[in-house]
């Protein structure tokens, strides 16, 4: 018998079952991973990135019409399998169309901040998109490490996983932080500004550093500016525009890798 | 008497208004404008937008509680200004958080494609969020024209516009262009692609061009791919992941027009 066959199968057809009211929470309720100390990855993409990099779900989610299909690619993946009624699929799903499987995987222990890696500082970004977003493009350019301050959206839920497309397990991911914790850093911050500061296109950026990001309506706070070595911002020959901070973030980090 | 108290007010209180039928499709529905002609910006910030751009509103819609405030900055704003009960407020808004006003504005009369003129295609881009922030990118970095390929999410509607914080007012739209219709540009094609081309930041962009930004998942269509004059791609010295689409137009808005 191979061992293809090793790994148990649950089959859950009620709504009151509690793994589905479980998953119910952490597939909607954007912190009850902290509560659970779990987090849910909807749809093979994602859990497709976290298998990747080499990580082992606790288990593995399949509507019932799709697990006779999954079986080949996926049955191994987990530790455990879990079929449920197609009828139960929007139970536990965050979007329009509920993906057909998904994995349930432990909430990886908070890293402690790293004083030396090139790094983003995310001030209160509260949009999900933004926050994915800038740890796709984190991920992409070489800075491994997110630092978020207290009011950011929270890392791990289930829209900013959906939005950050598997960049989550690519990056050091620090949450909660208190700005005071910033003193730690020995890379200098760099902070993006409308008004002040030279041109990010005519200004040489220290590598590694820590480019810090801001709440979209705000921006980044006084304190925070405070302990900036650096404040650069992005010319706009087409006027007077604002840019969306994730498509600055966007800009600054490429800039300053690669320019 | 001045002519500030010139401008007629309505006041409605009632759910089965027909205005409040249509501003509650214009509101949640993303192409209702197409049908009615006309577009709903929610919020104090949108309807400046309009304003400093020489708009003038058809309607300014304010709540009860908050029209005594805003008599003294908005009174004169619109042809005709309507005040609706609080209660109503959720109606007629896509906002978990509804705002206190708003503007219905004449769609402005389709543009026809200009041949010559720095401009971002859109390829089924499908996200609202996404298109607000390219519309953005391209107005901050004078990209005076966007077409956007059938199967992009509907310029106008209620969320693009709130992504776009203003932007649309800046720009030339063109929506629901056939690919075939692209042959009319003067302007190059610029496409990226995540496997084919020269680096972005080696790669002199020729200006004005238009740059190709394509579907989320599937990128940019084979018959657009064709028509490219130059691919380029950007480098992502961190690995492997890929960005997202807004956060690519970023860079390589950015990089054309200023690097």
């Amino acid at each position: 018998m191979s061992s293809a066959f090793s790994v148990p199968v649950t089959h859950v057809s009620s709504r009151d079952n509690a793994l589905i009211k479980d998953l119910r929470r952490l597939s909607q309720d954007n912190t009850a991973y902290r509560k659970q100390g779990r987090v849910w990855l909807e749809g093979d993409h994602l859990c497709r990135a976290a298998l990747a990099r080499g990580l082992k779900p606790v288990m593995a989610v399949f509507s019932e019409s799709f697990w006779p299909f999954a079986h080949a690619e996926w049955a191994q993946a987990a530790i455990k399998n879990i079929v449920i009624s197609d009828a139960l699929l929007p139970e536990i799903s965050g979007l329009e169309s509920p993906a057909r499987m998904g994995f349930v995987l432990e909430l990886p222990t908070a890293p402690p901040l790293q004083a030396n890696v090139a790094s983003v500082i995310l001030d209160r970004v509260q949009d999900a998109g933004n926050v994915g977003s800038i740890l796709r493009s984190a991920a992409a350019f070489g800075f491994g490490q997110i630092i978020a301050l207290k009011g950011t959206a929270a890392l791990w839920s289930p829209k900013v996983l959906r939005a950050g497309m598997g960049a989550h397990f690519a990056l050091r991911l620090v949450e909660g932080v208190d700005p005071e914790a910033l003193a730690a850093l020995t890379v200098p911050i760099v902070v993006t500004s409308s008004h002040h500061g030279s041109f990010l296109h005519q200004q040489p950026i220290p590598m590694p550093c820590a480019w810090a990001m801001g709440h979209e309506g705000q921006g980044v706070s006084d304190d925070l500016m405070a302990r900036a070595s650096l404040k650069v911002r992005i010319d706009q020959p087409g006027g007077e525009e604002s840019l969306n901070v994730a498509a600055a973030a966007a800009i600054c980090l490429y800039a300053s890798a690669l320019v």
